[in-house]
């Protein structure tokens, strides 16, 4: 590497690809040290990743689990539950392969024709029909909402309008417009979930969680 | 929606799917103004939507653009570049549809096959290996680069030792392994650039801002 002679400010480490992700680990854990911040032994997979994937540290303030959340969403995996994301960049950034092991699909219908037309014409987002779509898989579904608020009040209200459950509910759009609200609402459920309180979220760290989850499987 | 009847702490406002994005950069351009920011006028598309993308007003601090880089990348774009970017989830979040109006693909060689197979053999990350076989399309490409900083390692190297040239880069690399150094590489090159300096950025950073150069195209 050209760093070393080039006299960067912060020089190059060299390090083996394969050590990349064990070297970034082992960093968080030593600020999340200095911080004094202790993650519960449950948490830790899930929220270390998503500091892993955003560099911020906010998360481990922020993240919220219901009880045994870590366990509840293994063991519905484990037993072949699908995961449904509402959009295709969480989608791509789901590992697909590990999750098929143990028969879970992943799906968005954020881009289907139909899901636009419908949308379009109830004055809905894409994101709260689609909900409405995949409500009707007939298997057990973890909901990785990464980006609309709207999905989140959209499984609320199939909750309260039709007396069905998700079957666990990864909660994390991002974003300025009715996101904490969304979040708030889920944390009023009885329905196992990781959520993250206030603004932070994306499409990016409901991958991270998803993942978190499958690399943690025994 | 359900929200006011629940007695929410942070309540739903009711807003049509049509006004939502319009409402968030309201409400990012009122806080900015809040904490003081002014936002360079021809910056402030892409570092908004960045902050759209992520809650994350540290992006106003650290997003840092060679001279008219806005303009340069927009004529690049204009004029038929192709994107390449580092995960298949930046190249999911990028508007395709948008960049292809230009005449412009967007790739990611990541999931190759033979990539992988190279970069095995050369102890190399397939990011670096997938930079060297993007330097081979013979048009003007922007590299996009949301994940590896080895991407921009292996673009630097290029540079150095070929005498090859990007035609932009968009380095927003996250994370804790050399993600800083590598993105000040980039600053000190002579090429047009978009960088968040620091740890932060990823694979919805790298869309957003492709997307923020596409939106604002006239």
């Amino acid at each position: 590497m050209t760093g070393r002679q080039e006299g960067l400010i912060v020089e190059l480490e060299y390090i083996l690809p394969g050590d990349i992700e064990k070297r970034s680990f082992e960093i968080i854990d030593a600020e999340l040290e200095q911080r004094g911040i202790h993650l519960p032994k449950e948490q830790r997979d899930v929220t270390m990743r998503v500091i892993h994937t955003s560099a911020d540290f906010d998360y481990a303030k922020t993240m919220t689990y219901s009880k045994h959340a870590v366990e509840t969403a293994r063991k519905l995996i484990r037993e072949g539950a699908d995961v449904v994301t509402d959009t295709n960049m969480a989608l791509a950034g789901i590992n697909k392969k590990k999750l098929a092991e143990f028969g879970g699909q992943a799906h968005c219908f954020m881009a289907e024709e139909e899901i636009a037309r419908e949308a379009k014409k109830r004055q809905l987002t894409r994101a709260a029909v689609s909900m409405e779509h995949a409500a009707r898989i007939p298997k057990p579904v973890i909901f990785a909402i990464g980006n609309a608020p709207t999905a989140l009040v959209s499984l609320y209200e199939l909750m309260q309008n039709r007396g069905w459950r998700p079957a666990f509910v990864i909660g994390v759009p991002v974003g300025f417009v009715n996101v904490e609200a969304a979040k708030e609402l889920i944390l009023k459920t009885d329905l196992p979930y990781i959520v993250n309180r206030g603004r932070k979220g994306g499409s990016n760290v409901a991958a991270a969680i998803v993942n978190a989850l499958l690399y943690g499987m025994i």
